[in-house]
């Protein structure tokens, strides 16, 4: 028997499994079986935490999508992550260094039991987001469909792009969505975030997530979105997003500094599956 | 900790709580949070198995949706609920007759351990679906948005409509569904199946559930549409009826006597939650 806990943040919803006092081989099949909402546990993620790899990080977690595809870094696993090794007593750390498929991470627990992450440094650097443009510049125009969309874009370790519009409820989120994810200008695809600027301090995004559609809240979405918004000079740090699925504070100093992004996490129960 | 099965038959979803072993008070709130696919367990229905209120059956059970309300009877869950008193060595007969909100049922576990449950006798007569209707017919001509539409209906403890169509594939069971759920002529609202005759002993069918939409597979829905397919002469016991999610046998052999349905049944997982 395998066990696990079902986590969220924000409503992004998590399978996370203890790889260091447990041995198994998860394998894609096992992942797709497994993230089927009807017959299997149903999540939008499986996170795995595993021993670190290097003597200056405490673990090292890997992310999979419920297609069995991996995921390079995401927000809310990583508030869940921190929430799992503490409840579990794999660490008694309130500082916990972890190494991802984009990176190290630094994840703080904070005294109201929120978890602050370290998001590492915005990129905007198109070669880097990946995205194809000559020059790095605050606004792009891409062609979708014979209309011209204006966007921003930057990397969160993860290919992000920003709209920004005034009614968040009307945006086209599921029509343009994938059309721009899908975008040839975007080689690895691309997340796809739709902001509405409430004041200096104050935001509403929705977000399109890359292989998962409209969520309910995307971590790293929040980032870029603020990123941009503090970029682009629309808002100033710290930026409160209000996603669809809750909220999440984004602080970000200087364009040489890491962001970092404050939230919840929920544990909902335990299980245990047979292999 | 409340202990909890998460099984399903067919792809139609449970979470299932032993209340004999375990105390707990279920409100709507809770069953409404527990649904949640992202922030709770998440499942189509909850399966609540309690000490029999009789001396002559061996349970009684109680199901709820995941929006809170209480449903009469479920063919899926009806085998979930034996598999799953088995498994968790609540009884040793292979015969179990239990209790629920529509009456008294009777499964069997089979040697190939799927499970035969007895779902009672198909009623057609209008007043016992509730179908408004003068007098009972096999086939009735409903009036929906000027259109009329040849349906059949029964009841299996819960009211049934049932429509053939030539091509499972286009039927309108997404736009007409939820018209002929609502519609004035069943009080109760009604499930509503769609049939495409293969054979005399082979059909598909797709049913848009009262209260849930489309699903994988309904139980009720399978009994309800073999009734009405050998009522009515297109074909003969046993129907193997082929839903989304796989593959029931219905037998009925006489008008006085009640219809069996044999299936499967899965465990996927055990779980444990906060109270």
């Amino acid at each position: 028997m395998l066990h696990f806990t079902k986590m969220h943040g924000l409503g992004n919803d998590f399978m996370v499994i203890d790889l260091i006092t447990q041995q198994a081989k998860i394998t894609p099949k096992l992942v797709k079986q497994w993230g089927n909402r009807h017959t299997g546990i149903g999540f939008d993620q499986l996170l795995i935490v595993e021993p670190p790899s290097r003597p200056d990080v405490d673990f090292c977690y890997r992310i999979f999508n419920a297609d069995g595809s991996e995921v390079e870094q995401c927000g809310n696993g990583a508030r869940c992550f921190a929430k799992f090794v503490r409840q579990k007593r794999l660490t008694h750390k309130k500082n916990i260094i972890v190494e991802t498929k984009s990176g190290i991470i630094e994840l703080a627990i904070q005294p109201d039991d929120q978890v602050k992450v370290n998001m590492g440094r915005p990129r905007f650097v198109p070669k880097e987001i990946p995205f194809i443009s000559e020059q790095q510049q605050n606004y792009y125009q891409l062609l979708v469909e014979e209309q011209t969309i204006e966007l921003s874009s930057v990397s969160m370790g993860n290919p992000h792009a920003v709209i920004q519009v005034t009614n968040l409820k009307t945006a086209p989120v599921q029509t343009l969505g994938p059309k721009i994810e899908t975008h040839p200008h975007f080689p690895n695809r691309v997340n796809v975030g739709f902001i509405q600027v409430i004041d200096r301090y104050n935001a509403k995004l929705r977000v399109w997530e890359r292989g998962a559609g409209e969520t309910q809240a995307c971590g790293t979405g929040a980032c870029a979105a603020a990123a941009i918004a503090i970029q682009n000079g629309w808002m100033d740090s710290p930026v409160n997003i209000q996603l669809p699925g809750g909220k999440l504070i984004i602080e970000w100093d200087n364009i040489d500094n890491p962001i970092f992004m404050t939230g919840n996490a929920v544990s909902v129960y335990e299980g245990k599956i047979k292999l």
